[in-house]
């Protein structure tokens, strides 16, 4: 008679199984608005119509990690619900731009599983896609995750472990269709430096801090129709803390990493990316940026850049990440590694 | 001299009168997306153009909850301003979706009054009703106050008390033109459950919670420019607390019952409702649902389902309502009798 | 190699240089409907497209205080990022309605400057212009902020402090094509006082009193992309607390000014302002006004009123300003000068 999700269990997963996920969801202005409350985003390509515009698109899309987050949250009820650990990211990729009044859908397939020695639980492989309402893919990435087993008996599956690039390269990347940075105006997106002014190795403190709430974690969270329990019920963990959605934590550090990578537009591809620690409210959010690599495009005055975006709490910066045991420090909250466009 | 409104007093109500409400409110994108940041609202019908299209609408709707939050807070300075209690809803009814584009304006009819035998108070029953651009009606529901004397000399009125119906028939619902639930995608809506699966007398407990803050209820009560001194002004009460709008609780639990009644699509009848007990700042709301009946409609594949909603705050809902005493248990707020449309 | 903004300092700035402020914005229904959940806001003009209709524009614009956000937010990176104080403002004029859609950017002009004789700082005047994709402009501002030396041993500018008006006249003032308040409605607006009811000299207790949030203000502040840390990081002062952006200040006292003022509907001039003590967390912003003098206009049943909107913390305000050694009283937040159109 139970008619609320009690989520999927470890043997719950198949291999090939494709998952419709639920409660598709059109994104408009609000969302862009919201967007700019909640993180201090200021990328120009997504705050202007026109600069949008004068770079070959028809507008202004929804922000790169909006689709992100609408099509990841759609995903938590079957995929997450039931998870010890949110293990990884891989293969990521922007595949044509949001635009406002578009309707987004998510699918994800099964595609590796792995029952851990404990026979507890197992480790899924999932890639995911997002769809507007063209039925065309807006963005995929692939996820793993450890998930609990709900009955111990069950037999484990076979172990299938998928074949994920570490790395994407530039010719994996999608380039909008029109893309064009020849028009690019530097003044008004805030930054001299072009592609040409990052060295590979080069590292960036983005300076700026902000220190976060409850109220404002709840509000991101929601919006992307994310329901997990741990980020809204103060009763949930035994130390009555929520425990802040790792996506916003993304955002937040792409949004300050602004300061110095205003001209890092539009993200193509997400190599991977881990939540080292958790953030709580009262944590103050920073970040830094390390460029791992740079490529050419086909596009007009597009160039490509690799960068790691670091968040940490409290203190400056000091481009740390892990101690001597090679395990992240305590106040790395997340390390992600990403390709943007940017122009040339 | 005084400019400022300073509410209307019992004394100032007279049967027949009729109140125009001030401020025209035109309704978008805008409180779409902020409706879904500030409650866990994941219906369909209210998230997709395409999945409303594919229903028969012309679009996906503005919340239920929305029209009735911003009809009811124009009502709020002439109607609630001085008043001691709310005590209690009847006859509400959804008359027409409003879309995103839609103004709306609210009007009271005063249908009944009632001096309290201490002299110093009485009960003022209302008539209001929310109205389109087109001065279409698009919503309505009596709602009765009790509102302090100014001048206590001032004569008591003859009592009239209004004839109500306890519980609206289906017959009295309105269902809008052109609903069809026959194409009614179940994986997209997030619930195998329909119409048919539901017994009268089952109760849902929907599982989640979420912990309430004060920054979120001042932003959803100030966007129903609901304006009462009381949820934002911590000088107000002695206690230093700001009363949550009633409203937000009806929202945050109506969105939680998702998980369990995802199907429940559209609000069309309130039958009645009590804000048993205040909610504040840091508790924890739950929900928990009971089928109170069934009805079928002429609309294609769409069945009627009467529902009472409760909210709690803290521990595990067990269903529990009342106390010996026939009073509500202080854990519960809300107790809310409405009827909703669901896909056969 | 700093690719980041380390702001620019005194010796910086040089008399007639122009600034063209970076990141333009789109702004659209969201924004409008965050500003009615983060502020009381409740005049009808900007609150329905059907009121705005009525006296002759073609929807209802975006808040002029979204305008002023908005062009205001684009300046702190080239302005005050290094600035001391936030010395004043004068000659404030709207020019053009924003509507939704409509893209923003701002420029700036030093119109003064004057090195202070301690050596270590010096004050800048500039005059802020925004304007919309039309290149229209649709507002401009002087303001003059305090703003250290960099270079210590900079030579200092020749002095020149701008001729400024302490007051616009009613020429001064910009009225929107096509405007008129003949077919005004008075029972929408929520007001039944008009242009001829209020006496110059006359004061306006506006009873209703807000306590702030930190999620609050940081919303709103991000929304117009003003990146000040001291509004966000709770490590960058010593005590450990977020000042409130004195923009939100303004705007929570101009929305609680309804209540008594709701016909004072558009913001034409801005004569000058002073924020006389900080906002925190935790404040209770209460608000009064004083009629400082009136005007007819060309427009057809529109008035001018300059007035003073002054925020206060905590407590009734008794209309107290200045102490007796002509200081601004710790409780007073704001004393605005500004003009507004009413109907007559």
């Amino acid at each position: 008679m139970a008619k609320t999700n009690p989520g999927r269990f470890f043997e719950d997963y198949k291999l090939g199984d494709v998952i419709d996920h639920a409660v598709p969801r059109t994104v408009a202005e609000g969302e862009r608005a919201l967007y700019h409350a909640l993180y201090p985003a200021r990328h120009a390509l997504y705050s202007s119509d026109e600069f949008a515009g004068a770079c070959g698109l028809e507008g202004s899309p929804i922000d790169d990690l909006i689709a992100f987050h609408v099509v990841f949250g759609k995903t938590v009820p079957d995929i997450s619900l039931n998870a010890v650990a949110n293990l990884g990211y891989a293969e990521g990729r922007w595949l044509k731009p949001v635009y406002p009044g578009d309707t987004l859908r998510s699918q994800s397939e099964v595609i590796g599983l792995k029952q851990n020695s404990n026979g507890k639980s197992g480790v899924v492989w999932v890639r995911t896609r997002g769809f507007n309402q063209m039925d065309e893919p807006v963005m995929e990435y692939v996820r793993w995750v450890m998930v609990r087993k709900g009955d111990l008996d069950a037999p484990a599956p076979e172990t299938v472990i998928p074949e994920l690039k570490g790395v994407l390269e530039v010719g994996d990347l999608s380039i909008p269709e029109g893309l064009s940075f020849e028009e690019y105006d530097f003044t008004l997106a805030g930054e001299p430096h072009r592609w040409g002014d990052y060295e590979v190795g080069e590292k960036i403190d983005h300076v700026d801090g902000v220190t976060v709430e409850e109220a404002e974690h709840m509000l991101a969270t929601r919006l992307w129709q994310n329901t997990a329990k741990v980020h809204f019920d103060a009763t949930f963990r035994p130390d009555g803390q929520r425990l802040i959605y790792g996506g916003h934590v993304i955002s937040m550090a792409r949004a300050l990493s602004f300061n110095g990578l205003a001209n890092a537009q539009m993200i193509v591809g997400l190599n991977g990316g881990a939540h080292a620690n958790p953030c709580f409210s009262g944590d103050t959010i920073r970040a830094w940026s390390e460029v791992l690599d740079k490529a050419d495009t086909d596009a007009p005055g597009v160039g490509a850049v690799r960068l790691r975006l670091v968040a940490v709490k409290h203190g400056a910066p000091e481009f740390a990440l892990k101690g001597e045991d090679g395990k992240y420090l305590p106040e790395v909250m997340l390390d992600l590694d990403y390709w943007v466009l940017m122009p040339k």
